[in-house]
């Protein structure tokens, strides 16, 4: 990093925008988050009919204020960074895009507003204020876990989609439409309903043979339950256990790896684990 | 494997469709599962009623060309193999006889038709597409976890059944047919529901009683799913444990290898295992 | 045992009736268990209305043939053992005296016919039969790891109830009498649906804030649903881990326990383990 | 502690108050506990309406009867202790105020009263009698297992929020109001409903596209419900471990404990562990 004081105008915004380290940058961060947290509120809020109507009035110039300010940001991170295409279609700044557009949209479409509510998305970028590193550690462990069980987690997930047609279609046979299985898609949600443990009660069997095939859904459900918690076990597990004894040093005298951490001699011979320290 | 020149064409059939290494073979599989779930889409969409006469129409004629493509892919199949009984007789040869018959009775029989979507189960033929090892070997570890943990499972499904039974008939009389429950067998509908914690409300206590005794039921579903959850995390982790003996180190003397990560004597011959450390 | 043919007939009866290894004494287990699930199978049936009245008249006859048979069994039972009262106040003496005794007391008592289901409870003799050292096994494990986990499942249920009162009280607060919270222990009844994540939906919110609240209480009931998988998964693999290397082998040289099973020599000291197999 | 006779009457009241280890201090909490259940069961029956008039007017009186004890007790344990401030703000202090003032606040405020249902927190204290350490140390294992999880916790509920705005916001969209998605609050509410697979029923979605969606909804919900218990799973088998390092040999030289089961020196000093073996 250059000298403070030789640093370009461009330089020192994107030194503000991108980097979280620094003080300003933390300040900006901060400041944007609490924009989004407003401007997802403000979404939210305008959906809910009968308030007063200073409310709607003024949720329209809010809106208007979070989106040209979000607008600005949009436009500063694209003049900031050496290569604007990396931004543009990366994650955040498709994120960042569909943030500001559905307002401008709105003049065209009716009901693209509502589009807004995508910029709860972007309170993502809240781990990168709260000890980033820390966080996203977190969601790097589960996402290799996920990755690691994507064999299993494919044969669960074909597993609950073919028993949910086979079964969706028996009950769509057995019930008819006057329990209100009315086609074999309905069936099928209604199964992934009561297979999920659900349960709206919005359809539900009433001959006696749909209760008891409804009966050996719900408890295949309640049993295979259990395969992503145990999948998901087993990979926390695994990835627990190298941590037990990883501890890398090596025994100078008798090459006795797997020592404690606390340990000061190596346990197979009695040598000195300290020497170089 | 003969020479491909020399092959009799029913051998070229035989490698066509029952082998899913070469080029031919892995695009009639796919061609084959594309017809599957089309097929099944086809079932699946006739069963919704208000659409246009058309969409009827040409779902008729659909099914028809379905299924007469089916019915050759059977006869080539049977012609096709050495042993036609053994294929007949299989999982797959009756499944795939089913997916074809439901029409042909459609002539004789209102309503066979619906029993189209057991073609769903041909859909099982995905496996043998996507690196079919890989796939078919975590079923393979479901299965074996499932079968060793047959007794933990018979115990457990025993105990639900029992507990259904009993808290049924409680909730019959006590709750009685102004409730909804009519009979004995709904009171153990009913706690099936509530047991594995679905909970269609369809049917539920209205005196305090009822109610007392549905918060104890439910507290248990809530308490025992964690029984099928523990056997099934058990098993993935005991199938998992022959890494904790991964060690690479092998015998120079006898070539033994899964020797514990503290041992210095090969546990096979007994010859010393830290000579060149 | 004495030679058989010196066995007086109550020595006969007693191997008959509560030895299940012998020939006779299977047939016996085996007919008493349809016998069993027959009469289950009665109480279950009678209780469904409006079917034919030759059902119910067949019914009211097989009924008492059975409680006939259990009667008989249950003096066999008396007679043909040592310690009489060991027997009758034995969970299987008191299930068996309640087996028999409501059908005669409905000559006396309506409605005492209905607790004929407490027979269920004779099903468990099932495990006598079936193989009863394996699966007595498994129960005994499931248990023993419910005692081990006492202190856990107490401070978890604790901590239900202190939630379901605090929880119930407040939504009783917060919705009232016109959302079906009538009173304070129907708030507890619901909070119980919902915090085991059954959701009746025969009562629910209708006020923001209670259904905030109840979002609050929905999220708790599902996170603190891992509790007692957790301390069951955990209570397993405790009891699974022995196994590893409880291998009771110990080196005749130096001592060194916790051998591999397969081990031939002492992983310590390179002595043979075989010598005197 | 001081001799028994020489003790001011201020120590004789701490005594019996604060400690359960004398047989005063264990009759008093007994006491203290079983009037603690009474005015719990007594605010929950005031709330059932349609009983008798005099269940009323003795509830009226009990209740005073319980405050003014509670009163007196309070007053004991200000007067009792060195430090009142530290037991007046500590968390059974504020529990403790809690719990009487509001009938006292019912003279100047309607409604109050139902807020005695917080004495139900009261109810904590029944750790202090049942064998206190060992609960607690549960509680705390419970505890310090929550606490090592925090940021695997904050993230789950972090996706668990993300994922219920963005459903929430498209489940409004597409049922819009007629099916009961009034706004997007009650969208949220409604995906919070189905992701904890709780499932009231009191809204459903009607249409396809958002029954597809709440399909999808349902199986996530179904397959993130893993992720709490595998993390719980994880913290107790990480708790359990140290028993791996449970071996009570500990160095005649130094005295450090926790060796390795395989080690032959001490890790600490170096000192030969075999020495009498």
């Amino acid at each position: 990093m250059k000298n403070k004081a030789s640093l370009t105008w461009r330089e020192k915004l994107h030194e503000v925008i991108y980097e979280a380290d620094t003080a300003k940058g933390k300040t900006f961060d901060v400041l944007l988050l609490i924009l989004i947290l407003l401007s997802v509120f403000f979404v939210v809020i305008e959906s809910i009919t009968g308030l007063d109507d200073w409310v709607y009035t003024f949720l329209f110039y809010a809106e208007w204020v979070v989106t040209i300010l979000f607008s600005l940001e949009y436009i500063a991170r694209i003049i900031s960074i050496k290569h604007p295409k990396k931004y543009i279609f990366s994650f955040y700044g498709i994120i960042d895009f569909l943030s500001t557009i559905p307002l401008y949209l709105s003049f065209f479409l009716a009901g693209s507003t509502a589009f807004l509510t995508f910029r709860a998305l972007r309170l993502l970028r809240i781990f990168r204020i709260l000890k980033v590193t820390r966080y996203i550690g977190e969601g790097n462990k589960l996402a290799a876990a996920l990755k690691n069980s994507k064999a299993k987690i494919f044969v669960f997930l074909y597993a609950v989609v073919i028993l949910s047609l086979i079964a969706g279609t028996l009950m769509y046979l057995i019930e008819g439409k006057d329990s209100g299985f009315t086609s074999i898609p309905i069936g099928i949600y209604w199964t992934i309903v009561t297979l999920t443990t659900v349960g709206f009660g919005d359809i539900h069997p009433v001959t006696p043979l749909g209760q008891f095939l409804a009966s050996i859904i719900m408890i295949l459900g309640y049993g295979i339950i259990a395969v992503p918690t145990g999948i998901v076990s087993a990979e926390y597990s695994k990835s627990a256990k190298p941590q037990a004894l990883n501890n890398t040093q090596s025994c100078y005298n008798c090459g006795q790896e797997k020592h404690l951490d606390s340990a000061k001699y190596c346990n197979n011979c009695g040598y000195s684990l300290n020497k170089d320290e």
